[in-house]
Protein backbone atom coordinates (compact mmCIF):
# COMPACT_ATOMS: atom_id res chain seq x y z
CA UNK A 1 0.00 0.00 0.00
CA UNK A 2 2.93 2.31 0.26
CA UNK A 3 4.44 1.91 -2.69
CA UNK A 4 3.86 5.05 -5.15
CA UNK A 5 4.23 6.94 -1.89
CA UNK A 6 7.79 5.73 -1.44
CA UNK A 7 8.91 5.96 -4.62
CA UNK A 8 7.73 9.40 -4.55
CA UNK A 9 9.63 10.18 -1.27
CA UNK A 10 12.43 8.56 -3.55
CA UNK A 11 12.68 11.02 -5.86
CA UNK A 12 11.65 13.77 -3.57
CA UNK A 13 15.06 12.79 -1.98
CA UNK A 14 16.48 12.45 -5.42
CA UNK A 15 17.83 8.83 -5.43
CA UNK A 16 18.60 7.68 -9.31
CA UNK A 17 17.88 4.88 -10.80
CA UNK A 18 21.75 4.31 -11.64
CA UNK A 19 22.54 4.86 -7.97
CA UNK A 20 19.78 2.31 -6.69
CA UNK A 21 21.76 0.00 -9.59
CA UNK A 22 25.44 0.51 -8.41
CA UNK A 23 25.24 1.78 -4.83
CA UNK A 24 24.37 -0.21 -2.35
CA UNK A 25 20.60 0.63 -1.63
CA UNK A 26 19.96 2.80 1.98
CA UNK A 27 17.77 0.23 2.63
CA UNK A 28 19.60 -2.82 2.78
CA UNK A 29 20.79 -2.85 6.38
CA UNK A 30 17.49 -1.41 8.10
CA UNK A 31 15.89 -4.49 6.29
CA UNK A 32 18.57 -6.77 7.82
CA UNK A 33 17.44 -5.25 11.46
CA UNK A 34 14.44 -5.78 10.60
CA UNK A 35 14.51 -9.41 9.66
CA UNK A 36 16.65 -9.87 12.75
CA UNK A 37 14.43 -8.34 15.58
CA UNK A 38 11.54 -10.36 13.80
CA UNK A 39 13.13 -13.26 14.43
CA UNK A 40 14.09 -12.16 18.22
CA UNK A 41 10.38 -11.13 18.44
CA UNK A 42 9.32 -14.19 17.14
CA UNK A 43 11.91 -16.93 18.81
CA UNK A 44 11.11 -15.08 21.58
CA UNK A 45 7.34 -15.95 21.63
CA UNK A 46 7.67 -19.42 21.14
CA UNK A 47 10.03 -19.89 23.91
CA UNK A 48 7.93 -17.95 26.26
CA UNK A 49 4.85 -20.07 25.27
CA UNK A 50 6.72 -23.05 26.18
CA UNK A 51 8.06 -21.04 29.79
CA UNK A 52 4.29 -20.45 30.63
CA UNK A 53 2.96 -24.22 29.48
CA UNK A 54 6.11 -25.88 30.89
CA UNK A 55 6.82 -23.74 34.11
CA UNK A 56 4.12 -22.57 35.05
CA UNK A 57 1.18 -24.54 33.99
CA UNK A 58 3.33 -28.05 34.45
CA UNK A 59 4.69 -29.00 31.35
CA UNK A 60 3.42 -31.16 28.03
CA UNK A 61 1.69 -34.67 27.60
CA UNK A 62 -0.57 -36.46 25.84
CA UNK A 63 -3.17 -37.85 27.97
CA UNK A 64 -6.31 -35.69 27.99
CA UNK A 65 -5.20 -34.12 30.90
CA UNK A 66 -4.58 -30.15 31.26
CA UNK A 67 -0.86 -30.94 29.90
CA UNK A 68 -2.45 -32.20 26.85
CA UNK A 69 -4.03 -28.51 26.46
CA UNK A 70 -0.58 -27.58 27.49
CA UNK A 71 0.73 -29.02 23.60
CA UNK A 72 -2.09 -26.47 21.84
CA UNK A 73 -0.85 -23.24 22.91
CA UNK A 74 2.84 -24.11 22.02
CA UNK A 75 1.65 -25.33 18.44
CA UNK A 76 -0.16 -22.50 17.64
CA UNK A 77 2.47 -20.11 18.26
CA UNK A 78 5.38 -22.21 16.25
CA UNK A 79 2.90 -23.21 13.70
CA UNK A 80 0.44 -20.81 12.77
CA UNK A 81 2.03 -17.59 13.96
CA UNK A 82 6.28 -17.81 14.03
CA UNK A 83 6.08 -20.23 10.65
CA UNK A 84 3.64 -18.99 8.62
CA UNK A 85 5.38 -15.40 9.65
CA UNK A 86 8.57 -16.98 8.42
CA UNK A 87 7.11 -18.62 5.37
CA UNK A 88 5.72 -15.46 3.99
CA UNK A 89 9.13 -13.55 4.49
CA UNK A 90 11.13 -16.06 2.90
CA UNK A 91 10.62 -13.87 -0.29
CA UNK A 92 11.76 -10.52 1.23
CA UNK A 93 14.67 -12.27 3.05
CA UNK A 94 16.23 -14.64 -0.45
CA UNK A 95 14.25 -12.09 -2.89
CA UNK A 96 17.82 -12.55 -5.12
CA UNK A 97 17.37 -16.74 -5.60
CA UNK A 98 16.13 -18.38 -8.29
CA UNK A 99 12.45 -17.49 -7.83
CA UNK A 100 10.93 -21.36 -7.63
CA UNK A 101 13.21 -22.46 -5.55
CA UNK A 102 12.19 -19.80 -2.89
CA UNK A 103 8.41 -20.59 -4.35
CA UNK A 104 9.15 -24.47 -2.74
CA UNK A 105 10.59 -23.02 0.77
CA UNK A 106 7.74 -20.98 1.06
CA UNK A 107 4.98 -24.22 0.44
CA UNK A 108 7.31 -26.67 2.96
CA UNK A 109 7.24 -23.76 5.41
CA UNK A 110 4.03 -23.52 5.47
CA UNK A 111 3.00 -27.13 4.92
CA UNK A 112 5.33 -27.63 8.12
CA UNK A 113 3.28 -24.56 10.04
CA UNK A 114 -0.39 -26.30 9.14
CA UNK A 115 1.13 -30.20 10.25
CA UNK A 116 1.78 -28.10 13.60
CA UNK A 117 -0.96 -26.37 13.78
CA UNK A 118 -3.31 -29.14 13.00
CA UNK A 119 -1.44 -31.20 15.78
CA UNK A 120 -2.25 -28.15 18.12
CA UNK A 121 -5.69 -28.74 17.34
CA UNK A 122 -6.30 -31.70 17.98
CA UNK A 123 -4.67 -31.50 21.74
CA UNK A 124 -7.00 -29.01 22.37
CA UNK A 125 -10.12 -31.22 20.87
CA UNK A 126 -9.29 -34.15 22.80
CA UNK A 127 -8.48 -32.68 26.40
CA UNK A 128 -12.12 -31.09 25.71
CA UNK A 129 -13.09 -34.30 25.16
CA UNK A 130 -11.32 -36.08 28.00
CA UNK A 131 -12.58 -33.47 30.10
CA UNK A 132 -16.32 -33.05 28.91
CA UNK A 133 -15.81 -29.13 27.71
CA UNK A 134 -17.93 -28.21 25.20
CA UNK A 135 -16.01 -27.24 22.07
CA UNK A 136 -16.25 -24.43 19.43
CA UNK A 137 -18.48 -21.70 21.81
CA UNK A 138 -15.83 -18.85 22.57
CA UNK A 139 -14.48 -16.12 19.82
CA UNK A 140 -11.10 -17.56 20.35
CA UNK A 141 -12.56 -20.90 18.86
CA UNK A 142 -14.51 -19.14 16.63
CA UNK A 143 -11.46 -17.12 15.19
CA UNK A 144 -8.72 -19.97 15.35
CA UNK A 145 -10.57 -21.86 13.55
CA UNK A 146 -12.07 -19.52 10.65
CA UNK A 147 -8.53 -18.91 10.70
CA UNK A 148 -7.25 -22.61 10.34
CA UNK A 149 -9.75 -23.33 7.78
CA UNK A 150 -9.00 -20.55 5.64
CA UNK A 151 -5.15 -20.92 5.87
CA UNK A 152 -5.53 -24.56 4.71
CA UNK A 153 -7.37 -22.85 1.54
CA UNK A 154 -5.16 -20.86 1.30
CA UNK A 155 -2.20 -23.42 1.22
CA UNK A 156 -4.38 -25.89 -1.15
CA UNK A 157 -4.68 -22.89 -3.65
CA UNK A 158 -1.25 -21.91 -3.66
CA UNK A 159 -0.08 -25.51 -4.63
CA UNK A 160 -2.59 -25.79 -7.42
CA UNK A 161 -2.34 -22.15 -8.44
CA UNK A 162 1.76 -21.72 -7.98
CA UNK A 163 3.28 -25.17 -7.60
CA UNK A 164 1.18 -27.47 -10.01
CA UNK A 165 0.01 -24.58 -12.51
CA UNK A 166 -3.08 -26.04 -13.15
CA UNK A 167 -4.92 -22.76 -13.92
CA UNK A 168 -3.99 -20.51 -16.97
CA UNK A 169 -1.68 -17.57 -16.51
CA UNK A 170 -4.98 -15.56 -16.37
CA UNK A 171 -6.72 -17.23 -13.62
CA UNK A 172 -3.08 -17.24 -11.95
CA UNK A 173 -3.01 -13.30 -12.33
CA UNK A 174 -5.85 -13.13 -10.87
CA UNK A 175 -5.67 -14.86 -7.88
CA UNK A 176 -2.22 -13.86 -6.74
CA UNK A 177 -3.14 -10.55 -5.45
CA UNK A 178 -5.70 -12.23 -3.46
CA UNK A 179 -3.20 -14.62 -2.21
CA UNK A 180 -0.23 -12.08 -0.69
CA UNK A 181 -3.03 -10.01 0.86
CA UNK A 182 -4.88 -12.98 2.11
CA UNK A 183 -1.82 -14.87 3.99
CA UNK A 184 -1.15 -10.95 5.44
CA UNK A 185 -4.84 -11.06 6.49
CA UNK A 186 -4.34 -14.98 8.42
CA UNK A 187 -1.33 -14.08 9.73
CA UNK A 188 -3.05 -10.94 11.56
CA UNK A 189 -5.45 -13.17 12.25
CA UNK A 190 -3.41 -16.26 13.67
CA UNK A 191 -1.98 -13.55 16.08
CA UNK A 192 -5.23 -12.06 17.21
CA UNK A 193 -6.47 -15.47 17.68
CA UNK A 194 -3.42 -16.10 19.92
CA UNK A 195 -4.22 -12.91 21.89
CA UNK A 196 -7.05 -14.25 22.32
CA UNK A 197 -6.12 -17.25 23.74
CA UNK A 198 -3.72 -15.73 25.87
CA UNK A 199 -6.98 -14.05 27.40
CA UNK A 200 -9.04 -17.24 28.00
CA UNK A 201 -6.44 -19.33 29.50
CA UNK A 202 -5.10 -16.64 32.02
CA UNK A 203 -9.39 -16.35 33.22
CA UNK A 204 -9.68 -19.98 33.44
CA UNK A 205 -7.02 -20.57 35.23
CA UNK A 206 -5.14 -17.23 37.56
CA UNK A 207 -8.87 -15.12 37.55
CA UNK A 208 -8.47 -13.84 41.06
CA UNK A 209 -4.79 -13.52 41.04
CA UNK A 210 -4.47 -11.75 37.09
CA UNK A 211 -5.08 -8.57 38.84
CA UNK A 212 -2.28 -8.47 41.36
CA UNK A 213 0.14 -8.36 38.45
CA UNK A 214 1.29 -11.93 39.37
CA UNK A 215 4.65 -13.33 37.43
CA UNK A 216 2.35 -15.72 35.08
CA UNK A 217 0.01 -13.20 34.29
CA UNK A 218 2.65 -10.85 33.26
CA UNK A 219 4.83 -12.97 31.38
CA UNK A 220 1.62 -13.54 29.64
CA UNK A 221 0.78 -10.08 28.70
CA UNK A 222 4.73 -9.81 27.70
CA UNK A 223 4.07 -12.91 25.90
CA UNK A 224 0.90 -11.20 23.75
CA UNK A 225 2.71 -7.88 23.25
CA UNK A 226 5.80 -9.54 21.83
CA UNK A 227 3.64 -11.48 19.26
CA UNK A 228 1.66 -8.04 18.51
CA UNK A 229 5.51 -6.60 17.45
CA UNK A 230 6.16 -10.11 15.46
CA UNK A 231 2.73 -8.90 13.45
CA UNK A 232 4.20 -5.08 12.90
CA UNK A 233 7.37 -5.81 11.81
CA UNK A 234 6.08 -8.19 9.43
CA UNK A 235 3.35 -6.57 8.24
CA UNK A 236 6.56 -3.57 7.25
CA UNK A 237 8.70 -5.77 5.87
CA UNK A 238 6.15 -7.65 3.78
CA UNK A 239 4.36 -4.01 2.26
CA UNK A 240 7.34 -2.04 2.13
CA UNK A 241 8.02 -1.78 -1.65
CA UNK A 242 11.96 -1.00 -1.35
CA UNK A 243 11.62 -4.82 0.17
CA UNK A 244 10.03 -6.27 -2.18
CA UNK A 245 11.58 -8.73 -4.98
CA UNK A 246 12.35 -7.00 -8.13
CA UNK A 247 9.98 -7.68 -11.00
CA UNK A 248 12.01 -10.29 -13.44
CA UNK A 249 9.85 -11.03 -16.45
CA UNK A 250 12.13 -13.69 -17.66
CA UNK A 251 12.00 -15.40 -14.32
CA UNK A 252 8.07 -14.89 -14.36
CA UNK A 253 7.98 -16.51 -17.77
CA UNK A 254 9.83 -19.53 -16.56
CA UNK A 255 8.08 -19.33 -13.35
CA UNK A 256 4.61 -20.15 -15.28
CA UNK A 257 5.99 -23.24 -17.18
CA UNK A 258 7.53 -24.17 -13.98
CA UNK A 259 5.93 -27.46 -14.04
CA UNK A 260 7.09 -28.66 -17.79
CA UNK A 261 10.44 -27.63 -16.67
CA UNK A 262 10.17 -29.76 -13.59
CA UNK A 263 8.37 -32.93 -15.07
CA UNK A 264 11.44 -33.91 -17.33
CA UNK A 265 13.99 -33.88 -14.62
CA UNK A 266 15.19 -32.39 -11.30
CA UNK A 267 15.51 -28.19 -10.80
CA UNK A 268 19.01 -27.18 -10.50
CA UNK A 269 20.06 -25.55 -8.01
CA UNK A 270 19.21 -27.47 -4.64
CA UNK B 1 1.38 -4.30 -1.02
CA UNK B 2 -0.15 -5.42 -4.19
CA UNK B 3 0.34 -2.27 -6.43
CA UNK B 4 2.75 -3.80 -9.07
CA UNK B 5 1.43 -7.19 -9.19
CA UNK B 6 -2.74 -5.82 -9.69
CA UNK B 7 -0.75 -3.47 -12.34
CA UNK B 8 0.80 -6.27 -14.09
CA UNK B 9 -2.29 -8.44 -13.81
CA UNK B 10 -4.17 -5.53 -15.57
CA UNK B 11 -1.31 -5.48 -18.20
CA UNK B 12 -1.96 -8.82 -18.46
CA UNK B 13 -5.68 -8.69 -19.15
CA UNK B 14 -4.49 -5.84 -22.07
CA UNK B 15 -6.52 -2.65 -20.22
CA UNK B 16 -4.97 0.38 -21.69
CA UNK B 17 -4.26 3.64 -20.16
CA UNK B 18 -6.98 5.54 -22.66
CA UNK B 19 -9.25 2.49 -21.80
CA UNK B 20 -9.02 3.57 -17.73
CA UNK B 21 -9.33 7.26 -18.69
CA UNK B 22 -12.42 7.15 -20.89
CA UNK B 23 -14.33 4.03 -20.04
CA UNK B 24 -15.81 2.97 -16.56
CA UNK B 25 -13.14 1.42 -14.69
CA UNK B 26 -13.87 -1.98 -13.70
CA UNK B 27 -13.47 -1.22 -10.29
CA UNK B 28 -15.76 1.07 -9.45
CA UNK B 29 -19.02 -0.84 -8.96
CA UNK B 30 -16.53 -3.45 -6.83
CA UNK B 31 -15.83 -0.50 -4.69
CA UNK B 32 -18.55 0.57 -4.18
CA UNK B 33 -20.13 -2.56 -2.98
CA UNK B 34 -17.59 -3.12 -0.70
CA UNK B 35 -17.75 0.05 0.82
CA UNK B 36 -21.58 -0.23 1.22
CA UNK B 37 -20.58 -3.69 2.97
CA UNK B 38 -17.75 -2.22 5.46
CA UNK B 39 -20.21 0.12 6.07
CA UNK B 40 -23.04 -2.58 6.88
CA UNK B 41 -20.47 -4.30 9.15
CA UNK B 42 -19.08 -1.42 10.88
CA UNK B 43 -22.79 0.12 11.89
CA UNK B 44 -23.85 -3.87 12.58
CA UNK B 45 -20.85 -3.69 15.07
CA UNK B 46 -21.95 -0.63 17.23
CA UNK B 47 -25.63 -1.40 16.78
CA UNK B 48 -24.17 -4.97 18.05
CA UNK B 49 -22.37 -3.61 21.16
CA UNK B 50 -25.40 -1.27 21.74
CA UNK B 51 -27.68 -4.14 21.84
CA UNK B 52 -25.28 -5.92 24.19
CA UNK B 53 -24.94 -3.23 26.43
CA UNK B 54 -28.10 -1.68 26.32
CA UNK B 55 -30.14 -5.07 26.76
CA UNK B 56 -28.40 -7.88 28.16
CA UNK B 57 -26.01 -5.75 30.70
CA UNK B 58 -28.68 -3.57 31.62
CA UNK B 59 -28.07 -0.18 30.40
CA UNK B 60 -25.70 2.79 30.64
CA UNK B 61 -25.39 5.74 32.97
CA UNK B 62 -22.50 7.42 34.71
CA UNK B 63 -22.76 6.65 38.18
CA UNK B 64 -19.74 4.20 38.63
CA UNK B 65 -21.72 1.61 38.46
CA UNK B 66 -21.17 -0.91 35.73
CA UNK B 67 -23.87 0.53 33.63
CA UNK B 68 -21.10 3.42 33.68
CA UNK B 69 -19.19 0.50 32.46
CA UNK B 70 -21.44 -0.73 29.20
CA UNK B 71 -20.25 2.92 28.08
CA UNK B 72 -16.90 1.91 27.32
CA UNK B 73 -16.89 -0.89 24.73
CA UNK B 74 -19.94 1.13 23.03
CA UNK B 75 -17.47 3.96 22.87
CA UNK B 76 -14.44 2.43 22.13
CA UNK B 77 -16.25 0.35 18.96
CA UNK B 78 -17.86 3.59 17.93
CA UNK B 79 -14.53 5.78 18.10
CA UNK B 80 -11.27 3.91 18.14
CA UNK B 81 -12.99 1.16 15.87
CA UNK B 82 -15.84 2.58 12.78
CA UNK B 83 -14.89 6.05 13.04
CA UNK B 84 -10.94 5.42 12.66
CA UNK B 85 -11.71 3.03 10.07
CA UNK B 86 -13.91 5.69 8.14
CA UNK B 87 -11.35 8.46 8.75
CA UNK B 88 -9.23 6.07 6.68
CA UNK B 89 -11.61 5.35 4.37
CA UNK B 90 -12.18 9.20 2.98
CA UNK B 91 -9.23 8.72 0.72
CA UNK B 92 -10.72 5.90 -0.95
CA UNK B 93 -14.44 7.74 -1.14
CA UNK B 94 -13.44 10.82 -1.62
CA UNK B 95 -10.74 10.59 -4.15
CA UNK B 96 -11.76 12.76 -6.66
CA UNK B 97 -12.37 15.69 -4.59
CA UNK B 98 -10.06 18.56 -3.20
CA UNK B 99 -7.40 16.77 -1.50
CA UNK B 100 -6.85 19.78 1.07
CA UNK B 101 -10.61 19.17 1.78
CA UNK B 102 -10.28 15.40 2.09
CA UNK B 103 -7.59 15.84 4.45
CA UNK B 104 -9.75 17.97 6.82
CA UNK B 105 -12.31 16.20 6.72
CA UNK B 106 -9.68 13.16 7.45
CA UNK B 107 -8.85 14.56 10.53
CA UNK B 108 -11.78 16.21 11.83
CA UNK B 109 -12.86 12.25 12.23
CA UNK B 110 -10.02 11.31 13.74
CA UNK B 111 -10.77 14.03 16.05
CA UNK B 112 -14.22 12.52 16.82
CA UNK B 113 -12.69 9.70 17.01
CA UNK B 114 -10.45 10.20 19.44
CA UNK B 115 -12.60 12.20 22.02
CA UNK B 116 -14.78 9.58 21.89
CA UNK B 117 -12.37 6.56 23.18
CA UNK B 118 -11.02 8.78 25.68
CA UNK B 119 -14.64 9.27 27.03
CA UNK B 120 -15.00 5.62 26.68
CA UNK B 121 -11.47 4.88 28.68
CA UNK B 122 -12.33 7.51 31.16
CA UNK B 123 -15.52 5.64 32.18
CA UNK B 124 -13.72 2.36 31.95
CA UNK B 125 -11.26 3.80 34.67
CA UNK B 126 -14.19 5.66 36.49
CA UNK B 127 -15.86 1.85 37.27
CA UNK B 128 -12.59 0.88 38.87
CA UNK B 129 -12.22 3.32 40.87
CA UNK B 130 -15.74 3.11 41.91
CA UNK B 131 -15.67 -0.81 42.48
CA UNK B 132 -11.87 -0.71 43.57
CA UNK B 133 -10.97 -3.19 40.76
CA UNK B 134 -7.15 -2.48 39.62
CA UNK B 135 -6.29 -0.86 36.38
CA UNK B 136 -4.01 -2.02 33.87
CA UNK B 137 -3.28 -5.52 34.52
CA UNK B 138 -4.66 -7.37 31.65
CA UNK B 139 -3.64 -7.97 28.13
CA UNK B 140 -6.44 -5.98 26.92
CA UNK B 141 -5.96 -3.33 29.00
CA UNK B 142 -2.33 -2.74 27.63
CA UNK B 143 -3.13 -3.52 24.16
CA UNK B 144 -5.84 -1.21 23.99
CA UNK B 145 -3.70 1.66 26.19
CA UNK B 146 -0.99 0.80 23.39
CA UNK B 147 -3.40 1.46 20.70
CA UNK B 148 -5.27 5.12 21.87
CA UNK B 149 -2.13 6.19 23.17
CA UNK B 150 0.09 5.61 19.69
CA UNK B 151 -3.60 6.70 17.92
CA UNK B 152 -3.14 10.33 19.84
CA UNK B 153 0.34 10.64 19.00
CA UNK B 154 -0.74 9.73 15.26
CA UNK B 155 -3.34 12.45 15.67
CA UNK B 156 -0.98 15.37 16.92
CA UNK B 157 2.03 14.08 14.26
CA UNK B 158 -0.61 13.90 11.15
CA UNK B 159 -1.95 17.71 11.98
CA UNK B 160 1.68 19.10 12.23
CA UNK B 161 3.07 17.27 9.60
CA UNK B 162 -0.05 17.60 7.01
CA UNK B 163 -2.39 20.25 7.82
CA UNK B 164 -0.37 23.13 9.71
CA UNK B 165 2.84 21.81 7.84
CA UNK B 166 5.40 22.49 10.38
CA UNK B 167 7.84 19.84 8.67
CA UNK B 168 9.88 20.71 5.58
CA UNK B 169 8.40 18.74 2.63
CA UNK B 170 11.64 16.22 3.01
CA UNK B 171 10.34 15.37 6.51
CA UNK B 172 6.91 14.84 5.33
CA UNK B 173 7.88 12.49 2.64
CA UNK B 174 9.87 11.04 4.59
CA UNK B 175 6.65 10.49 7.65
CA UNK B 176 4.09 10.12 5.23
CA UNK B 177 4.50 6.12 4.23
CA UNK B 178 4.80 5.35 8.21
CA UNK B 179 1.75 7.57 8.78
CA UNK B 180 -0.31 5.46 6.48
CA UNK B 181 1.17 1.84 7.77
CA UNK B 182 0.97 3.24 11.06
CA UNK B 183 -2.67 4.04 10.35
CA UNK B 184 -3.63 0.80 8.95
CA UNK B 185 -1.40 -1.15 11.88
CA UNK B 186 -4.08 1.07 14.65
CA UNK B 187 -6.98 0.10 12.79
CA UNK B 188 -5.98 -3.53 13.38
CA UNK B 189 -4.58 -3.23 16.76
CA UNK B 190 -8.20 -1.11 18.01
CA UNK B 191 -9.42 -4.06 16.82
CA UNK B 192 -7.84 -7.04 18.30
CA UNK B 193 -8.29 -4.51 21.81
CA UNK B 194 -11.98 -5.12 21.11
CA UNK B 195 -11.92 -8.78 20.45
CA UNK B 196 -10.33 -9.46 23.74
CA UNK B 197 -12.01 -6.81 25.44
CA UNK B 198 -15.18 -9.24 24.12
CA UNK B 199 -13.49 -12.07 25.68
CA UNK B 200 -12.61 -10.85 28.90
CA UNK B 201 -16.13 -9.64 29.83
CA UNK B 202 -17.67 -12.35 28.63
CA UNK B 203 -15.49 -14.70 31.20
CA UNK B 204 -16.42 -11.73 33.86
CA UNK B 205 -19.74 -12.09 33.42
CA UNK B 206 -20.64 -15.39 31.81
CA UNK B 207 -18.42 -17.61 32.07
CA UNK B 208 -20.91 -20.80 33.63
CA UNK B 209 -23.49 -20.66 30.85
CA UNK B 210 -20.90 -19.02 27.94
CA UNK B 211 -20.01 -22.97 27.09
CA UNK B 212 -23.71 -23.39 26.56
CA UNK B 213 -23.98 -21.42 23.42
CA UNK B 214 -26.23 -18.57 25.48
CA UNK B 215 -27.61 -16.22 23.34
CA UNK B 216 -25.40 -13.30 24.88
CA UNK B 217 -22.43 -15.35 24.06
CA UNK B 218 -23.21 -16.33 20.64
CA UNK B 219 -24.42 -12.55 19.78
CA UNK B 220 -20.77 -11.24 21.11
CA UNK B 221 -18.83 -13.79 19.60
CA UNK B 222 -20.93 -12.51 16.05
CA UNK B 223 -19.79 -9.13 17.19
CA UNK B 224 -15.81 -9.95 17.07
CA UNK B 225 -16.65 -11.74 14.06
CA UNK B 226 -18.45 -8.54 12.10
CA UNK B 227 -15.56 -6.08 13.54
CA UNK B 228 -13.04 -8.89 12.23
CA UNK B 229 -15.17 -8.64 8.90
CA UNK B 230 -15.11 -4.44 8.97
CA UNK B 231 -11.22 -4.85 9.26
CA UNK B 232 -10.31 -7.39 6.98
CA UNK B 233 -13.05 -5.10 4.21
CA UNK B 234 -11.31 -1.74 5.17
CA UNK B 235 -7.07 -3.73 4.74
CA UNK B 236 -8.58 -4.62 1.39
CA UNK B 237 -10.20 -0.91 0.51
CA UNK B 238 -6.79 0.52 1.74
CA UNK B 239 -4.33 -1.49 0.35
CA UNK B 240 -5.26 -2.21 -3.30
CA UNK B 241 -3.96 -0.21 -5.74
CA UNK B 242 -7.07 0.14 -7.98
CA UNK B 243 -9.00 1.88 -5.81
CA UNK B 244 -5.81 4.37 -4.36
CA UNK B 245 -6.36 8.17 -4.80
CA UNK B 246 -4.82 9.10 -8.32
CA UNK B 247 -1.43 11.34 -8.40
CA UNK B 248 -1.53 14.88 -8.96
CA UNK B 249 1.52 16.99 -8.83
CA UNK B 250 -0.26 19.82 -9.60
CA UNK B 251 -2.55 19.31 -6.23
CA UNK B 252 0.29 18.20 -3.88
CA UNK B 253 2.40 21.14 -4.80
CA UNK B 254 -0.83 23.21 -3.67
CA UNK B 255 -1.20 20.85 -0.60
CA UNK B 256 2.38 21.68 0.24
CA UNK B 257 1.38 25.25 0.26
CA UNK B 258 -1.70 24.90 2.21
CA UNK B 259 -1.08 27.04 5.47
CA UNK B 260 0.08 29.79 2.91
CA UNK B 261 -3.09 29.38 1.41
CA UNK B 262 -5.64 29.43 4.20
CA UNK B 263 -3.91 31.85 5.68
CA UNK B 264 -5.32 34.72 4.24
CA UNK B 265 -8.82 33.30 3.69
CA UNK B 266 -11.49 30.46 3.64
CA UNK B 267 -11.27 27.72 1.34
CA UNK B 268 -13.25 28.23 -1.98
CA UNK B 269 -15.11 24.58 -1.82
CA UNK B 270 -16.69 23.72 1.69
Amino acid sequence: MLDSRTSSAERTLGYSAIMEESAPRPGRSTFAWLVGASQLLGVASVVLTGVWMGHYRGGFAWDGSGLEFNVHPLCMVLGLVFLQGDAILVYRVFRNEAKRNVKVLHGIIHLLALIISIVGTVAVFDFHRASKIPNMYSLHSWCGMATLVLFSIQWVMGLLFFLFPVASSWLRAMYLPIHVFGGLVLLVMAIGSSLLGITEKLLFSIMPTYSQFTSEGVLANTLGILLVGFGVLLGYLITKEEFRRPPNPEEEALSVHFKTLTEGGSPTTP
